[in-house]
């Protein structure tokens, strides 16, 4: 699904309260842009075969990898290549963009409570 | 090249003053992120195969296809499908984040004096 209408991000951010449960907002080229609000700690994982970027949109989060850690403050993204483990953790609420292939499960490898299997469109 | 450092926007775009001159800030997937100063009015043309996604970072700009315009303004962004003639047009300077394929020429359809063959990363 690839469409011609446009996409407020802010309007999008104030449909929903979650944290940790993306939602897709458009489709292109087999790919996906969701938003996400992160707050607290997520679970180690990586993708076996999915780049993905995250791009803050309000607020500031850290990815952490297993040797270092990266801050990440409204305005700046990171691309995590596939195989790298990483966590992402929010000590405040963040509001992130994520572009990733349409196949990827938010915690990747790692299967549990945190995973997010059908995701809503809005 | 997928890389783990993080990109700051703002910065990548006190970089370069060129308009209609797409910069590589970021690649996944075998999709590139862009970004490109809008000022004035580009030329119609599609992308065959590939779709392409504008996000506005700085200002406003309208994005023209055969049968109406869509006004977007900063944190809104368009998916142009592939085969959708469009032509943006901005009145004052914008700056434009895209994602789109690692192969898609700004000109499409369309070689002239716009085109950019050789992209550069920054």
């Amino acid at each position: 699904m690839a469409s011609a209408e446009k996409v407020n991000v802010a309007q999008k951010l104030s449909l929903f309260d979650e944290h940790w449960s993306p939602k897709v907002v458009g489709e292109l080229n087999g790919q996906h842009i969701k938003l996400v609000k992160l707050l607290g700690e997520f679970v180690w994982h990586h993708h076996d075969d999915e780049d993905e970027l995250f791009l803050v949109v309000e607020g500031r989060f850290r990815m952490e990898f297993r040797d270092r850690e990266v801050w990440l403050e409204e305005g700046e993204f990171i691309v995590v290549p596939r195989g790298v483990e990483h966590r992402p953790v929010a000590e405040e609420e963040a509001c992130v963009l994520l572009f990733e292939p349409a196949s990827t499960l938010n915690t990747g490898n790692v299967k549990g409570e945190m995973t997010v299997a059908e995701l809503d469109r809005i």
